[in-house]
């Protein structure tokens, strides 16, 4: 495997896609206030991050919108009241999870829109259904990003055949996504190196996505782009599902491209993160991710488990044993 | 660079080295109740750990007795008080620092004493007076280490001349610390590698000691192991100094030894380490400890940050930046 880059030079193809809103939504079912909401929007302006992902396109059939808050379905105008009519380079996006969406409905023409970029959410059984997606999307416009979720859980088989239907589909990018922050460095590598081999000879990039149950999803990103991935997640403090996602903040201190800038993000949480902490929500590494992660098992349990305030990690990890 | 292992075997070289009251007590002067320490020395027998280190033979002369916890000096009765004879496979280590300890005085012949293991700490400029304790421990009878401090800023020239000099001495096993929390998986493979090479030359070990500041020392700890580190220190829920270090229980998590156990880890995280926090002892990554590490700087900065509860990352940020 080879390297690409030295710690000491930059790569101009690296883009930070910040999922604060979308993956944080999952810890607040997307409560966020607007305030908070636009000044994210600033700090990643001025930190020169690439992506901000504003939510999901939930459909509203499946999903009652008086449970959620609006950026579980992101319409137009909601961005819009945030972003104006995003006159900056950081670009937006939205994630749509295949099943779960209406896009035919819910995705209207680029032309029309403030969205520059769709990703779309498959499990490796709904590959079919995804590459419809993405050629609806692609059609409409939009630069496209496939996210093969729990591939920690794929047969290694399937993945091969499901990546090289993916690479010839109009998609922009090929997610690798450790759903279950369950994957090693040297896994991650691997993976990532199986992903870029297919990816490039269509001409795709391959992008990381990483949880952070065994304090990896940091090391993971930067391992990954260290052997050639390029579009690289993380979210303000961590903040997502459970154990949460790859730090922004130690994102941005490694990335040696001068365009990018801690100070804002610094700034940021300071003034956003630490209040909203203190309202009392709850993401993080902590045992009982930590164990759902080193089982490969989804994360479910553990979110239960940190709801109840349990602390009886040892009859936990029994319990997840268990599994006939 | 070769991986010496995979991630299904394991290799029987490994020694995992638990540091929680020598690096933990960094946090709390040393201040743990007997009750804590046996229940930790059982919890590392019942969990398969190789070594365990009760802390610093410090010099009295040096350091205040009254103003520190006993295991800053490590006296043999105090040790026998928890572990008696020792009748087990748990090896016990003690730290020494070089300059800061009476090791004529304090370090007396291995046959009146329970500790199998001195480690001895130091810098790069202090090498020659290492080697001395090196030697004099080894004649003593004990198994030795040599832990090369703040590696992250010495030279790489005089790091080759004490790599060279220190694998030829009686020393059992050298190691690569990272005591700034600065260093990424790519630097410690590479550092690794270096150790690795000259010590195999000579029949030593290598072994690892990572700091949290960057959410890495758990990753550097088991990429270090991926291509031949061999003694892997951890602390029980990462307690130490600052970020502190390598959790122990997501180091068990990753090794495949069965002689390993995960269960009596879990209870003393439940039942020890819970009500320990609950006492107010604070340790573990937070943005301070990143910026500090980032910047390849003592902790020390970040540590003084914490204690006065500043919030204030950006203007902590822009001082670390000014280094005149």
């Amino acid at each position: 495997m080879e390297q690409k880059g030295e710690l000491i030079s930059y790569r101009p193809d690296i883009k930070v896609v910040d999922c604060t809103i979308r993956d944080g939504g999952l810890v607040n079912n997307f409560y966020f206030d607007d305030e908070f909401v636009r000044n994210l929007y600033t700090a990643n302006v001025a930190a020169g991050v690439e992506y901000m992902e504003f939510g999901y396109k939930a459909s509203k059939e499946i999903f009652d919108v008086k449970e959620f808050g609006k950026w579980k379905f992101c319409d137009e105008q909601d961005i819009r009241d945030i972003v104006g009519d995003n006159n900056t380079d950081l670009k937006i996006s939205v994630m749509a999870d295949v099943g779960r969406t209406d896009y035919k409905k819910d995705i209207i023409p680029k032309t029309d829109s403030v969205i520059d970029m769709i990703r779309i959410a498959t499990y490796i059984n709904t590959i079919p259904a995804a590459i419809e997606m993405i050629h609806y999307c692609a059609e409409m416009g939009y630069e496209t990003t496939i996210n093969i979720m729990a591939v920690s859980t794929a047969a290694e088989s399937e993945l091969d055949l499901a990546l090289d239907l993916l690479a010839q589909s109009e998609v922009g990018t090929i997610y690798l996504v450790d759903s279950y922050g369950s994957l090693y460095p040297e896994q991650i590598r691997r993976l990532a190196d199986k992903y870029l081999k297919v990816a490039e000879k269509y001409g795709k990039k391959v992008g990381i996505h990483a949880h952070n149950n065994q304090q990896l999803a940091f090391a993971n990103t930067i391992e990954a782009c260290t052997v050639g991935v390029s579009y690289l997640d993380a979210t303000m403090s961590g903040m997502g599902r459970g154990a949460g996602n790859c730090n922004m903040e130690l994102l941005l201190g490694f990335l040696r491209n001068p365009k990018y800038s801690l100070n804002p993000v610094l700034k940021f949480l300071q003034n956003q993160m630490l209040p909203l902490k203190k309202t009392g929500l709850v993401w993080g590494c902590d045992v009982q991710y930590m164990l759902t992660g080193q089982q490969n098992q989804h994360p479910r349990t553990a979110i239960a488990f940190t709801a109840e305030q349990r602390e009886d990690y040892a009859a936990f990890y029994q319990s997840l044993l268990d599994r006939e």
